[in-house]
């Protein structure tokens, strides 16, 4: 399933700037003109929407997979060939007014504000009932497919439940409880795997690791939603991630400059659906897919997760 | 499904070399003792295996993904986790003794001859009986996942159908006809995604393009596996294929450099599946998967299939 958005072709590109070139970031306090205007902040008491004064800001995304314009059903456009507009929300979550460029640089109250707001939004885009599932992710750095550099988070909430969570959520039917906790259960007893276990969440390398030095982190507790953790829990998971991805930058001295990635926060779609378990994926950019497994829907990964835990540990 | 391969972190990256500096290439004629022995050549009747004189070359891959002293079923090793050695073959193919970097640069006669190779491969790995299926795809550039420039295809032979695989014969056999016929029937009325049009083959940009400018290559009659075209039929479709790649390169001038690409050959498993109809997928490497796509499994496409292919019409 793919969604054509044309528009996106256009977006500025400032990993293209030439070093000492000045370029003016659109995401920096001061800038806020620069972006369409805000749909929620964190910010000031007394200080007026899109202007300074914020710890976190979340904009449209000025050039979006998706828009609320194009609400419509799919439908069969001919024999085999299923369409609709793209309907959905795409919006940018800017970190922090500093410009820094990973989580590893991030306060401890940067990234509890941070994942304040992935709460905020996922409970009011929940609330709508539009929108049957709602991803939060972030691409850092050029490889990791990030066209600008300062730290953001983008969330798109469509109206279909995307495949791949489709065949979790299948499958976790069919195993008749939640596998999330079997597994962690397992991990936590073999602990080959671990990378840093804390009071309610655990970070490890997943025995099915598509790329090197992949880490997921889980709350140990069964809760299908990020939004209905507790404020402390948020703020443990979101010390726990910013300490991962420390560990994962100083681990990979191999790497030129700063290291590439993604992160994936996998929460729950719309009520009706069976078990499922809230979690993390960060994805370091140290390979990429090519014809093997564009053709396949296999990974090849030269590391294994037992091999990359046991270095991420020592970090 | 992940392979892990812990002998390919140490292959050569011969594109991280600096311009000007020597390296000799493993894969130009003269070189043959830097790769491990043939395992099949077409070359003139009194030259030695591994000596020069030879069109194209099917060697071992020196870093494989899978192995054949690896044979063992997949066994439930944990709760939840089931693994195998990786078993198989992972052979690279040189396509040519000559130094070029792409398809588009091949003659005639060595993309027919690639072509032949190709075939003579694939009856054989599929007569041993061992494998259910057998993958030919090129990394063509950097971008696109090669590590050596010199213009080579890779094949790999699995015990097992790979997801891919696996969801497009269960939904061809719940269509209960070829889908794929039907599709090209359909492509051939509308002609809006038509690039080009031969005697017996078409090459289109799908309807669903995970990649900007993904075209396709059909043979138009149904026909599951590559290797049992007539000669005649393969020649036509190996210059279609070369020629299509020469108009991808001609209708990128926005990338600097040379445009990187995968080449992906979709042939049919063993015999005892549904329909099935063999092609070519070849993605341009103009935009990377990031969080959204490994988290969704959802491609988001920037240019639409319709645009792509009245672009590579007038190359």
């Amino acid at each position: 399933m793919v969604i054509v958005a044309e528009e996106r072709a256009s977006r500025p590109y400032q990993f293209d700037i030439e070093p000492g070139a000045e370029s003016v970031c659109p995401f920096c306090e001061g800038n806020e003109s620069m972006t369409p205007g805000e749909i929620s902040a964190f910010r000031k008491a007394d200080s007026p929407p899109d202007s300074p004064g914020w710890t976190v800001r979340t904009v449209p995304n000025l050039y979006p997979a998706v828009v609320l314009a194009n609400e419509a059903p799919f439908a069969q456009i001919a024999p085999l060939k299923e369409a609709s507009p793209g309907f959905g929300v795409h919006e940018v979550i800017v970190d922090t007014p500093r410009h820094i460029l990973s989580v590893a640089e991030m306060t401890d109250s940067e990234v509890e504000a941070m994942f304040r707001m992935y709460a905020v939004r996922l409970q009011t885009l929940r609330s709508e009932g539009r929108f049957a599932a709602v991803m939060i992710f972030k691409n850092v750095g050029q490889a990791a497919g990030a066209s600008l550099p300062h730290s953001h988070s983008q969330l798109i909430a469509l109206p279909f439940i995307p495949v791949s969570l489709r065949t979790e959520l299948d499958r976790a039917e069919d195993y008749g409880k939640c596998p999330w906790c079997d597994m962690l259960q397992a991990e936590l007893r073999s602990r080959v795997r671990i990378v840093e276990e804390t009071e309610h969440f655990v970070a490890f390398c997943p025995f099915v690791s598509r790329f090197p030095a992949e880490i997921a982190v889980y709350p140990k507790r069964h809760e299908p939603y990020f939004e209905e953790q507790s404020d402390a829990e948020s703020a443990e998971c979101a010390r726990l991630l910013r300490r991962t991805i420390q560990r994962l930058e100083k681990s990979v001295p191999w790497i030129k400059g700063r290291l590439a990635y993604n992160v994936i926060l996998h929460t729950g779609p719309r009520k009706e659906f069976g078990p499922y378990h809230f979690r993390f994926s960060i994805l370091p950019s140290l390979s990429r897919a090519a014809g093997f497994e564009w053709g396949t829907g296999l990974h090849i990964n030269p590391i294994s997760p037992e091999k990359a835990a046991a270095r991420l540990r020592k970090e």
